[in-house]
């Protein structure tokens, strides 16, 4: 088992320097939030997290959430009474406006904070962030009547909210569902259908589940043109916010799952007794799509801090191991006695390897939170666009590339332990497990990969992402005093440019399917190489302290050896990838599938 | 849950082409194994494998092997039956010599029924893996007596083996083991200590099981010079082969693993209740670290199969799932109707890299196995040692390598099911737990690097590992005829060609921790090249089969394009490597382990 310490250093320098957290507190109402009020909340926050959620987080992969003989959904031991904790001290709604009743904070900050609740206990940090889609929507879609009757409770954590989309034939394509809605006199609607693969869509921390549901109404056109977004409550609500009679909405069963155990995964049945569960539209009919893409963002982030928060608590636990451990003796070490398996070089790179690929998602993750901050809050046009551009274009990098790492580092964190690591008890094979959700759900990673390419690329006719790459090469002429991290930058940075004008080449045809099928490996350099960017920005930013001589002096240097190993070891290991960028179709396509099983 | 159809077609393919069948069945003693009776023989053991043994994977790992009350294991249902139906087929025993009651194969052979076992269940070809590594300790080193009273069990499979190596505080470094042995007037020995992570240490499918035991004698020196090796029945066995009592040897406890759950994984004690089990020594005191290495290579080439085996289980799952499974319309397809998800470019890109470097990682695996026929059958001394030394240096590539690429094919494998790969019931999340567990035992794959550049790389002063480059050097002379493979194959050519020469002269100038610091990345490199190198040698192999108008055309044009994707879009993949490989160790510990935590 394994405990939790805040990575406080690390996230601060970095808020600081890469999520340009000064700017952000300059904009219209978040003033408050000066760089050492931040500190302050985030320090509070980790000891939070750590000494209440994180003790959770083995017990709830052992005991996992399971189904009652009456239907209802138990949580692990400690969860109800963690969760009632968190509620009072307020960090779920803590970057909510406080118009709807949350803390206020910039976004930037609230994603700091959910970074540690997931790294402290990832399936419990599930159900706030669903809550907080729901909030979302209602913020931007919802009636006052609707907003009245659930935000504020949302807000606070009281009530919990779901996403209701995937049906057994709909998930990626989010477009084939059949849940049917129909209206009533009243206004209201009747919801009925099967819905799976829902994220916390039962438990006992809460008296009421606000469902955001996706259905069709009657003779709504085909695909996802003909979808709308329901709030269906578990419990009815009166007008007066008081709870009345359960709503048609029950569990069919969990699934039993690799990973993420404590985080009850529901099959719910929406009107299986009647004549439908009562739902309330939001917004307007077949324009649920639309809403969708408002919270999907935002969601997709939130995905992509897990594969950071799997890989931080993997490494915080390889590390421990790695000093505790004994095994062998190291070349030049004293000949008596076992060296700690630290001082093995190949431990060492593997634990490099670990907090490097960490620190580039943070900043990674911190970049597009403070463009979430310019996007919403800039004081101009010029600068909401530009900044809302950035986001776009990073989002779903951010979701695919920081989960394929968190599925690389918890496997290397594992490999650490030898033996042990195969040993359930020890813990670190949960954080293998858990990464594993993250590529799949919120889009695939193949999906994030399409999205990137065919929708994303062509922002602005290209000019987004160019901007993009010369944002990158401004960084490879400031670096002057790192030459080594120079000279593995350029070269990145000149594949990624020859793999993004290939592509944008082939969209120019319209020759989709051949972009398409270098969609993946294109993601994955662009994640590389945008995390050498951002790791150089730090060296440099590192550097300028130390010259000032302000700082913690070994705490720089070891930030700009981080980036050395990573912009000149790791950075280049995708460089080999743009062959398979510009491979085209045909390569994927020239086997028939009937030859394809050897 | 997943079928699993033997790829007898690439396996015979690869036994001929790469594996040079014909070549080893011109050995002495092997005439009778011509490449038409083998294919008469790997059909069959397909059957058997595929019907007997592959529909306990899912059974095996839900219900997993347990501890009963009494303290003697119940492995789960069906298994009973199976062994005794694999014992009755003595497939066990194919590659074992004639004389020892064995079937006379080639080890080639041998190695591709294996790969069949382990295929169709890794978990359960775990015991018959164990049971060869103390068959052939026995052959080596074993007294006639010994042989006499344990071996034909043993080859039959009517007695299982073990190995007992790990104590908790020797795991890599096995000479830190403790457990103790006093040699009594009659001969024999009391062995007292504890070992774990004993692999099968106990089961319920045959009447005794045979442990091979590592032990220190008194006075004996420290280290690994210090170690003997002996055999320590579970049942104690009369002169005239019946059982007697049982030794006093004790199942303390089963771990509780990620995967493999079929596979008893043990804790045993020796002696626990007396004055100590009754073992036999095997051959001369102190001398059980040299036996060790006996087999140890081919229980690494064994678990390299599994590298394989768990990728090409989960790639025929994932090609299944992807030709039924409809989601989403692809590019040019037909509008009014979903598509099957394999005709989308990212997904055929998953399944063409599983099947790649299965291809690869098969080839790999034949390679070495026929040169261990050659190291033990060729008609000179100089066939011999030039086998053996293609054996030495392929080995922990073999084992390394593959096992890497496993558990990165069974993720693939995992992602291609979306959603429904997370949940178990599916069975691909088992293949991804299975997979883990291959690069840690037998050496974990730091430990293979480290042979690799420390052991390996010096043979014969570097000219055993310069043949190799050489070897792959005179097949790029020869792809005229695949312009794409032979360019990307000379440029990877060059980029192991790099990495060797900088650590050669690392290894000249006795920095060995300077080469150690680049071990890991260099083993990737070496294998990624090699399979690169065997697969184009399969496409010219193809490409003289089709020009003479061999051979079904089809099939052969597949494996040219698997070959041209493997060379062109994957092997590129680590040319970037070679700048880890030459970094050295000062970026590795250039950060004080203190400061290491962010």
């Amino acid at each position: 088992m394994s405990d939790f310490t805040p990575p406080l250093k690390d996230m601060n320098f970095a808020l600081e320097h890469i999520g340009d957290l000064g700017a952000v507190s300059r904009l219209d109402g978040f003033e408050f939030a000066d760089p050492e009020t931040v500190e302050g909340i985030l320090s509070e926050a980790g000891r939070f997290f750590s000494e209440v959620v994180a003790p959770l987080n083995q017990v709830g992969d052992q005991q996992g959430s399971v189904l009652k003989p009456d239907g209802s959904v138990q949580t692990p031991d400690g969860f109800k009474e963690a969760y009632a904790k968190f509620v009072e001290a307020g960090w779920g709604g803590a970057h909510i406006p406080e118009k709807w009743g949350g803390g206020g904070l910039p976004y930037t900050v609230g994603i700091a904070i959910q970074e540690m609740f997931k790294t402290s206990n990832m399936a419990f940090s599930l159900c706030p962030m669903l809550t907080q889609a729901a909030i979302e929507s209602l913020i931007a879609h919802g009636t006052d009547e609707q907003r009245g009757m659930f935000l504020e409770k949302l807000v606070s954590g009281v009530w919990t909210g779901t996403m209701c989309l995937t049906e057994p034939g709909a998930g990626s394509d989010v477009g084939a569902l059949t849940t049917k809605a129909i209206r009533q006199e009243d206004g209201t609607y009747r919801i009925t259908g099967q819905k799976i693969f829902l994220t916390w869509g039962d438990q006992d921390l809460t008296d009421n589940i606000i469902h955001l549901v996706l259905a069709r109404t009657p003779g709504s056109p085909p695909g996802t043109r003909g979808i709308s977004m329901f709030v269906v409550p578990k419990v009815l609500v009166g007008s007066d916010g008081s709870l009345g009679e359960r709503n048609d909405v029950t569990v069919v069963s969990l699934e039993h799952k690799l990973g993420i155990h404590a985080s009850p995964t529901c099959v719910l049945a929406f009107g299986d007794d009647g004549e439908g569960a009562v739902g309330y539209l939001i917004g307007d009919e077949n324009a649920g799509m639309k809403y969708m893409f408002t919270m999907m963002n935002t969601a997709r982030i939130g995905v992509g801090i897990e594969g950071l928060a799997v890989g931080e608590r993997s490494f915080q636990q390889a590390l421990g191991y790695s000093l505790e451990r004994k095994q062998g003796r190291a070349l030049g070490s004293d000949p008596k006695q076992s060296s700690p398996i630290i001082d093995h070089p190949d431990i060492r790179r593997m634990l490099m390897t670990m907090k490097a690929y960490n620190e580039a998602m943070r900043s990674l993750l911190y970049t597009v939170a403070s463009q979430i901050d310019f996007e919403r809050h800039g004081a101009d046009d010029a600068t909401r666009v530009a900044a809302a551009e950035k986001v776009a274009l990073l989002t779903p990098v951010t979701k695919a590339w920081n989960t394929d790492m968190g599925v690389e580092l918890t496997s290397i964190g594992l490999q650490v332990h030898g033996g042990m690591g195969y040993v359930e008890e020890t813990g670190s094979a949960q954080h293998f497990r858990d990464a594993r959700i993250a590529p799949i759900y919120e889009g695939t990673n193949g999906i994030q990969a399409i999205d990137l390419v065919l929708r994303k690329l062509p922002m602005r006719d290209g000019q987004v992402v160019e901007g993009h790459l010369e944002a990158i090469g401004r960084t490879v002429q400031d670096l002057e005093e790192f030459p080594g991290i120079r000279k593995a930058l350029a070269k990145s940075l000149d594949r990624l440019t020859e793999a993004t004008q290939w592509l944008g080449m082939k969209l120019g045809e319209s020759s989709y399917n051949e972009a398409l099928a270098g969609a993946t490996p294109y993601l994955r350099i662009f994640g590389q190489v945008t995390g050498g960017w951002l790791m150089a920005r730090q060296a440099l930013a590192a550097k300028a302290l130390l010259d000032e001589g302000e700082g913690n002096a070994e705490w720089l240097k070891a930030k700009i050896a981080t980036a050395r190993f990573y912009c000149e070891q790791l950075m280049p290991q995708t460089d080999g990838l743009v062959a398979a960028v510009t491979a085209g179709e045909e390569p994927l396509f020239e086997i028939d599938p009937a030859m394809l099983s050897g």
